[in-house]
């Protein structure tokens, strides 16, 4: 048995298979192992000639075949089969190993498990990799955490694995300690929710107010694909919508079942951040529309209920409406973007990881889903000021967003008038409206808060707690 | 030692206190016990007069004081306080004796603490109990959950101890086995943070958009408690808007910090409704606000940003716009109310507890935050209809809102156009139209996750699941 294995993947189903082979194809020597041999063969037997593959067939063989420091990749599903493997392998590592899993942990399990196989004296890397298959095989973007000496040997293999933004530099990088890596990966879910649902809500109104073909949307989509919004999503929004459904031959938009689908990363993004105590409101309306299109028997017994039915504008009122559109999606995703990249600051400060959130959005820039250009602007905002309270801080987004936001007030007011619902886009205005505003109703809230419950409130003009006798003389006392 | 107490209270701050004066008020004998014995003391002299106590000083004693089947209620901090307390007294009880948790546990600890309480023979009754101090002490809301037997024995007591709705009718009901009734509460809460949150909206557009002074808000919120909105929260909230400070002669609500907190009920109900799939985006909404009021750093960073600043009406137009308002604040509360009972009906679903939600909307009808005259037209439109599939499916509401949702519309697009964030009311109005919606972009998320993740799709015509070979000739194949 060879021991010249530089990493060993195990776990060999689509997503592991793909990033064995792209450790292989960039010169790696790849020990791979599954738990059911056959899959080990099979990737063997295909794409064997791409590069050095050791196949092991039991964890003993796999652990031998790997160079020390063993760098040991865990491909396998999210929960108690981690738990398995990790509890297979970690006895016969040693200190100084790592165990590094490439699934879509929970990050909290991530940190548990950091803390466990820390005591061992094992490396133990949560790192999330967003791509899907085909970014697993020609270059993910990497979030790994772990502990910082793990990635000064693991880092340089990752970097060559990664993909590689437009300015050539690798979409990796170390986030931070324990479960940073995991949670940023989550995150970078959540905004991916959020993206997708401001892209829905932009495609209804412009089919639905605007009166446009799902062709002529594919059209607008391209063109806003040439702008600011260039991205992976609204380059493939416009390949889905220009797809004719060749049995039917009406737009395939149309033939699919309009009930989303979702994994469980959204639904964490926005747990978590409700812990954390961050208004991650967009990505919220992203997680609950999809639950709510789901719902077929509610929708169904919901028909009937009364409200405007959108009548389409003429052809010119149409294009000018397309251009605010876009101003609308534009600054809902700034919205968007503000929200998970203040719950990625509040989880850094939570948990001590001082993450660099330029190098966040830096690293998002290719391989991954939300990859956009946007993102470089993201990163600049940081790189000018890395302790920027918000992203609309930033002079830019905050002109950008002046820019568009009578823009933005005039679609959402369209959608509300013709009953077209647009649960991202109005929550996200709120959010920018309740952020800018000098008062908030809170103030009633406290009040009334101290009112059934003595929960005591603070005074504008003068510090610690009060409460008022409500039920007595309503004198105020302190509390 | 006598052995007569029908009922024991252990832990007795201010809610286990008044909770067991209840009892004593209602002519049982109460054995009360606490941790530290000077508050047991302290009740005793204090309160003794009321009715009958017996003070136990240890944890045995409590125990021997109380009849058989033992009844005993733990009035303790949730979470680590209260499984220390159940293990203290669990050793010292018999088959068929009941402890009672008052506490706000997480209907999660109450479902592990009653398997593992049921393997001893004992019967663990995870109790939600509603109305602050002073309907613990006056006759709260009470939301038992627990094995239904031990609602025979423990149900007259609670009858008799409890509010009273306006027609008579004891404000409690057996919820259903297990975690049933500390859920029910939760959703409770959840549905307490919309209301508050809709009447601060209403108030913010009431006193920016119409011009009035707190003072004549707090006119038009008595008018509104006369009619169908007639509830506690409104009618307090016109107590606290005509409150003024004494200090400073300015409206109360004016010298209170805009920054309202909370506990952990709102965000918990956000979160399970998550893991449920039940779209929840009204008491979502309300939590963030919360938040969001309280990020005082990011609030001053982004007072420069652009947007319009409100222009009161005139008094004619003002008055029309009230009324308005009283529509939208109305359509939205049936939203928040459909939504938080359709986590009810979905937790009840997923965990076997069979609740009659017509039932769960009488026993809110008394004694606590959220009640209101309102609720009896929702246990009518259960009593109706006991499998309706949401409360907007039921006629009367649905002809309300028929009647609201204009207005509706132009308080949302009023807000929008005058930059006050009404995240509650736009939330509402986008559910409401989302369910109403013929076809909802879910179907363009659909093809976007084919396309970039293989995740398939339904088709409308056909049963199975389809994949596009998007990367290859755009062919459709059965998944």
């Amino acid at each position: 048995m060879s021991t010249s294995a530089q990493i060993g993947v195990t776990g060999l189903a689509v997503m592991g298979r793909n990033l064995a082979r792209n450790f292989a194809r960039n010169g790696y020597t790849v020990a791979v192992h599954n738990r059911t041999e056959a899959r080990t063969k099979a990737l063997v037997e295909e794409f064997g000639g791409e590069g050095d593959f050791i196949a092991a067939e039991t964890a003993e063989e796999f652990v031998a075949a790997l160079e020390r420091p063993r760098r040991l990749v865990i491909m396998v599903k999210a929960g108690a089969p981690t738990d398995a493997v990790i509890q297979e392998f970690a006895p016969l590592l040693e200190p100084g190993d790592m165990i590094i899993d490439g699934g879509n942990a929970h990050f909290a399990d991530t940190r548990r498990r950091e803390k466990a196989l820390r005591e061992q004296g094992i490396h133990f890397v949560g790192m999330g990799v967003s791509g899907g298959e085909e970014g697993a095989l020609h270059g993910p973007s990497i979030m790994p955490g772990g502990p910082r000496e793990s990635y000064d040997s693991l880092g340089p293999m990752l970097e060559k694995i990664s993909a590689k933004a437009k300015d050539g530099a690798p979409c990796v990088t170390h986030i931070g300690p324990d479960g940073a890596g995991h949670f940023v990966k989550m995150v970078h879910n959540g905004i991916e929710y959020a993206d997708m649902q401001l892209i829905g809500e932009a495609y209804q109104l412009l089919r639905d107010v605007a009166g446009y073909s799902p062709a002529e949307i594919a059209g607008i989509f391209r063109r806003w694909n040439t702008g600011r919004l260039d991205s992976y999503l609204i380059e493939i929004t416009a390949e889905v919508l220009s797809h004719v459904d060749a049995a039917t031959g009406k737009p395939f938009v149309d033939v699919v079942v309009d009930q989303a689908e979702q994994k469980g990363t959204g639904r964490w993004t926005v747990q978590i951040a409700l812990d954390l105590g961050v208004p991650v409101s967009g990505i919220a309306e992203a997680v609950f529309a999809r639950s709510l299109s789901g719902h077929a028997a509610l929708r169904e017994a919901s028909q009937g209920l009364a409200g405007p039915k959108a009548v389409p504008l003429g052809k010119d009122e149409a294009a000018a409406f397309a251009d605010r559109v876009e101003q609308a999606l534009y600054a809902s995703k700034i919205v968007s973007y503000t929200q998970g990249f203040h719950e990625i600051a509040a989880g850094s400060e939570e948990y001590d990881w001082d993450i660099d959130l330029g190098a966040v959005s830096s690293i998002w820039r290719g391989g991954c889903i939300i990859r956009a250009a946007f993102l470089d602007r993201i990163r600049a905002a940081y790189d000018a000021r890395a302790d920027l309270p918000s992203l609309l801080s930033d002079e830019t987004f905050a002109r950008e967003i002046a820019g568009a936001q009578d823009d933005w007030r005039e679609v959402v007011i369209a959608a509300v008038r013709q009953g077209v619902p647009t649960p991202g886009f109005a929550a996200a205005l709120a959010y920018y409206d309740a952020l800018r505003a000098a008062r908030l109703p809170a103030a009633l809230t406290q009040g009334q808060r101290d009112f059934f419950g003595a929960h005591t409130y603070r005074r504008v003009d003068q510090e610690g707690s009060f409460h008022t006798l409500w039920g007595g003389d309503r004198s105020e006392v302190s509390a």
